[in-house]
């Protein structure tokens, strides 16, 4: 079983990728919607939430966590590792990471998402070891997921929102602009819109799934050992009519949404 | 002493008004940022939280409580005094429906907030209670608080936000414009602008502070054993330096946050 979790339903996008590639797994997933986003909180909480998060997950079986949420992959990582040793982890990006590297020509990376992931400083922390010739220009993006959730996809205030945002990083040069957000998949075509035909995007829910799938095929054995098929269950922290909607449009599909408490 | 609990930082600017009217009393202040925000959960969720929050501020010696959060005012009260039964409760939706039927002439009256307060009916029934022939004309309006958050009170593209919002109720012919959240005073002069100068609007926060002020004048036994004096405390769930920015915006002063952790 592929134990997926998220700060809220973002992270069906990338539970979307992983049945693209990986149909023969059975996946549970975690959304935390009732302390939905982790982006404005503090790393000490978000390392918190991240620990039961996992629990939950384990004690229903996962034998892999996938962390499908930017701003707990961006900071808890070495936590989990350190608090949870034998589980392997996957975290959505260092799959992005290394992809912007692959793609970027001119050396001028761009970055979009939450305040805590910017601020993080993880992917700096990444490109700087990796080519410290590359120049990276992040930019806190914090109203794209409300509009996003708000089901506002293409309207004109949402358009106008991304231009805005992308214009300082436009202003750099940059070929490549990595979607720091698991939501922003959903917006994708409005973003390439606004930010040229020229710049790649890096949509890290496809990366974390390739991810996934050259590590089992390295490991076998493992691979083995995880419950194979089953439909996915989707568990969250909270339900309203709104979530529902939601997680259908990450999804791509209906489903059923199971409510449990975990504090 | 007072106590005051918000979802978040909104509920400072009630602090403020109180801290106006009722210079005289000490202030003790919950905003639960680390499960912020309350208004796209669930009430069984939000009823929860509010029951946590209520057990702080009495252990920390509140004697009243005032709930300076909509979402929770619409939703919890009924749950907090059958929970809390000799505590004195304050909520923000009774004193905004008091002022609205005073002020309004030709019973049409808007209502913006957030999508759980405007799906709680609350207002709707308070109003249907009081005169049959008052119309309701509710917009839930989700993306100002992340706008306000941001700070961006007077940019082009929240004033465009708000007045796609506030199109529909301006149609309806409303003469009064309830503010059902405790941010939205921090752009209620544009809010003012897009509804029109004939439309009033009722601010929650001055209309709760009037409310405190009667039951204490009406309550001098109370009034007595409230704690007098000192400097309000304000106590968060989560602190991050932007909320630290957030909270001197909404009181009008720069103010110490003290981390505290409910779960």
């Amino acid at each position: 079983m592929i134990g997926v979790f998220d700060s809220g339903l973002g992270g069906l996008t990338v539970v979307k990728e992983i049945l693209n590639k990986l149909p023969q797994y059975k996946i549970i997933y975690f959304g935390d919607t009732a302390r939905t986003p982790y982006g404005t909180k503090s790393a000490e909480t978000v390392n918190r939430y991240s620990i039961e998060n996992t629990e939950f997950l384990l004690e229903k079986g996962a034998k892999i966590i996938v962390v499908a949420c930017h701003t707990a992959s961006s900071v808890s990582i070495p936590t989990l590792k350190k608090t949870f040793p034998e589980i392997p982890f996957f975290e959505v990006v260092t799959p992005s990471f290394k992809q912007a590297l692959r793609l970027t020509k001119n050396k001028k990376i761009g970055l979009i998402g939450t305040r805590t992931t910017v601020e993080s400083g993880i992917y700096n922390q990444l490109f700087s070891q990796a080519d410290p010739n590359i120049k990276l220009y992040a930019n806190p993006t914090p109203l794209l997921v409300p509009l996003i959730e708000e089901g506002w996809l293409k309207k004109p205030e949402t358009r106008r929102i991304i231009k805005k945002y992308l214009i300082p990083l436009k202003m750099k040069g940059i070929d490549t602009l990595i979607l720091g957000c698991t939501h922003y998949p959903l917006i994708k075509k409005v973003i390439q819109e606004k930010a040229g035909k020229r710049v790649k995007l890096v949509d890290p829910s496809e990366e974390i799934a390739l991810e996934i799938k050259n590590f089992l095929k390295n490991n076998p054995e493992l691979a083995k050992n995880l419950e194979p098929d089953g439909e996915p269950e989707i568990f969250v922290s909270d339900i309203t009519p709104n979530f529902e909607k939601i997680a259908q449009l990450f999804l791509g599909r209906k489903i059923k949404l199971k409510k449990i408490n975990l504090e």
